[in-house]
């Protein structure tokens, strides 16, 4: 065997253990009996030592060495093989075991602390993976990975991207959002919420329904309940969840059409990618692009929503809406609050710029820990206006922190940008697709969205994935220009 | 740290990733989508490729000639660390990975045959397997395993024991097997089996309330569909699983005891032994002495059969028979059937002495597996009376072979052997049982169980297990004695 084969028949068993290792995670979160969690947690840190073991195996760096790939896909897969390698070479194994220790105690300790609304009680641990995360992202550096720590964490999850580059781009956002949210808040217009009580087991046979509408295959995945809706898993193998609040069905629906955007992506890439590094979505901006494309620019569409009024009428006999026109606007209701996933089109992403702004200080040493709830709660008192009523609602909501997650919340405002550029070219492409989204037919745009983007997988660079699909480098001002309208007109504005 | 201390802690992560591979396996017949069985295959071929890895890594062998345990059950795991250490050695790695490949392809091609009763389709994959079992027998064999191939290979799924140990107590128990079933066929006095439809529901409502009565732990565990039940896992994930079939409830209700029994030994193994070698069943012999007797003495018992009577009335609004006594008929009607799984106790073991005998001459080359066909159907007339009508119903009727499984099929009887010792020392011990279980109150029983055996795990050999539980040495004549009273009473004979 050529060292190419040979480097690609040892990753394709570590893709294959990670795809295991991605399956014991969904079945924790769905099935898994809660008497397990303790011998759980052993079974996860053995995958993760299996895992690291094989990332970091010398085999790996002779075999990259030697390696001819024989064309762009394998010379891509060695790149990115390549790159894993020397980012997990970079870290310590020291480190790394205490990053991987400390942070699988944080988040059980993160839980406590925000039912007790006890931020002290966080604290501590918060304290030692911001430190830990501040040491990883060092070596990194060093290592020639980003200019700066926050830089070389960022990278992980959107490759390419920089603190720089990012926040230009939230720059220009803030002062138009702002301005947007601001109007629709002062409306005299103020669209009314849906009343009402909508049994679970036709929530979930309508988010079925949906998730059959924007294409998801139930051949190669399966929908489940979770507290927290995520989906999960690569290739043949990629499943959703979704919750349930009697109250409130839009939480149900939509979850599912957002978890669909993230599966469709995975089970849309190349089959003959499978199991390899670009057998997957390019980057977490790129995947988050996907799940709100589908979950807002299509799902949230007057178009689809006038569907979603008649199959929920048929559904539940009335939705607490007078029309369609009212559903669209119950839909799409901006109101203030404080949670980031609750949270609308409008506001999400100030949201995402302010964890942002924090984060990067955290990591450059310029924000203590120790300071951090009064920081959230100044930031928050100026950009929404409201004064933070309780930690759970404030700096304890977000887990991510928790989990040593530092450079991942740009990702989520970076896919919503990403997103309003493939919404702009896919319109372009597909002027009767409203047509076909009022009959609950999306199957034009996820066409478009498989054959310009899913399809290659990681093949391509997050930002060329994006270019490429559109036509033109992808900026804010398409997001921008498509929320006003569509809010301005919506509010009466 | 010590080598026993190294040896123990890499074992841990060994036995951990074990419990991964045994969940994905569950994950395979409950909750897979179809769509993935091919990429699942290889995550499965890669977990075992990790889990061989670590059982013949030649650090083990030195923790193990270093190793100087501290106490009994520390002795214990090293010698069990030894004893599949050396097994896995003896083996060459060429062979192993030929057996993998071939019986994973070989399982879907007996599905295949079985399903268009075509033993032709089957017969050349299954003689690879064949020739690859004797090898894998030869090679045990050479390495001190074992007298003969066959006692090699069944020395994985029940140590100590031997063909001419087991064949000794079959030789006995055919006579009066032989002769009961002849006498209850013919009895003149036969019981009416159970008629109506029982809604999926309520069976699966009932089905847990029977698993409780038996001491299931929830919080450790699950009950789901599967096309086969079984049960899965060790320590604090143990799940069961059972089938519906809206005709036959007794199939999902005597299902479900029966992996209640696998799965409430698992989790009642000392909390001490928890992923280590000893923090299991003994062996498959005494794995199936749980479940039987828990299905069998237990649940099939007129006091217990009286208690499912009433709940099955109030579940159902009515059982299909006449009273409490009709129904204890109907539960243990004998009747002549081809196949094993849906056998009754009383011919449940001639099933299994023929494939012993069979299995024994394929594994020493006196039988051709070209022969094996009317080999089955001979035996098949000679000890039940009847032509096999079609191959589905005969030599193709089971997966063992098609997987490798040579030396398994004796270990059901085995317990069922067992199953009959531990009974009668049981019931000496506790004279208000029936009492207890005739209000669906099995914690007498279950509790005598899980103190005289469950807790121990593999702590002592299996026999040995056995024997302190019975405080006696295991004989067949308890569970002869048995079969006799109480199916010459209920055919009035």
């Amino acid at each position: 065997m050529s060292a190419f084969d040979e480097l690609m028949a040892f990753q394709r068993e570590t893709e294959a253990l990670a795809q295991v290792a991605g399956r014991l995670g969904w079945d924790q979160e769905t099935m898994m009996p809660r008497g397990a969690a303790e011998q759980r947690g052993e079974e996860m840190a053995a995958m993760e030592a299996v895992l690291h073991g094989r990332r970091t195996d010398p085999r790996v760096g002779d075999w990259i060495a030697a390696a001819k790939a024989p064309d762009a896909a394998g010379a891509r897969m060695v790149e990115l093989i390549r790159r894993d390698f020397a980012r997990s070479a970079a870290v310590p194994v020291r480190l790394a075991s205490e990053i991987a220790r400390v942070t699988s105690v944080a988040q059980g300790i993160w839980a406590e602390a925000r039912a007790k609304d006890d931020v002290a009680h966080f604290l501590p641990v918060l304290t030692d993976v911001i430190r830990l995360s501040r040491e990883k992202g060092a070596a990194l550096v060093a290592a020639g990975f980003g200019a700066n720590a926050y830089d070389a964490l960022l990278d992980d999850y959107e490759p390419g991207a920089t603190a720089a580059s990012i926040g230009a781009i939230f720059d220009r956002m803030r002062p138009r959002l702002v301005a947007l949210r601001e109007a629709v808040l002062g409306a005299a217009h103020q669209p009314a919420p849906l009343k009402g009580t909508f049994p679970r087991e036709a929530q979930l046979a309508l988010s079925r329904k949906m998730a059959e509408a924007f294409g998801y295959d139930w051949t190669r995945g399966r929908l489940d309940l979770a507290v927290h809706p995520f989906s999960s898993g690569s290739g043949n193998d990629v499943r959703i969840t979704t919750r349930v609040a009697e109250a409130d069905p839009l939480n149900c629906l939509y979850s599912t059409i957002h978890e669909t955007g993230h599966a469709t992506y995975e089970q849309a890439v190349d089959q003959a990618y499978l199991l390899t590094p670009i057998g997957r979505g390019a980057s977490m901006g790129v995947h988050e692009s996907q799940s709100r494309i589908y979950e807002n620019q299509l799902g949230r569409s007057r178009a689809f929503t006038g569907w979603i009024f008649d199959e929920m009428t048929a559904a539940f006999g009335g939705v607490g809406a007078a029309d369609a026109d009212a559903f669209y606007a119950a839909v799409n209701r901006v109101t203030p609050g404080y949670i980031r996933t609750e949270s609308d089109e409008v506001q999400y992403n100030l949201h995402i710029m302010m964890r942002f702004d924090l984060e990067q200080r955290l990591i450059a040493g310029t924000l203590q820990p120790a300071d951090l709830e009064a920081a959230w709660n100044d930031r928050f008192k100026a950009d929404f206006g409201v004064a933070v009523d309780r930690p759970a609602n404030g700096v304890l909501q977000d887990v991510h922190w928790s989990v040593g997650l530092f450079g991942y919340f740009p990702t989520y405002a970076l896919g919503n940008v990403y997103a309003g550029c493939l919404n702009q070219a896919m319109r372009g492409d597909l002027p009767g697709l409203d047509a076909g989204l009022a009959k609950g037919d999306a199957g034009a745009a996820t066409g478009w969205l498989a054959a310009k983007l899913q399809r290659f997988g990681a093949l391509k660079a997050p930002a060329e994935t994006i270019a490429d699909a559109c036509g033109f480098a992808p900026t804010e001002a398409p997001l921008l220009d498509y929320l006003d309208a569509k809010f301005r007109a919506l509010y009466r504005l």
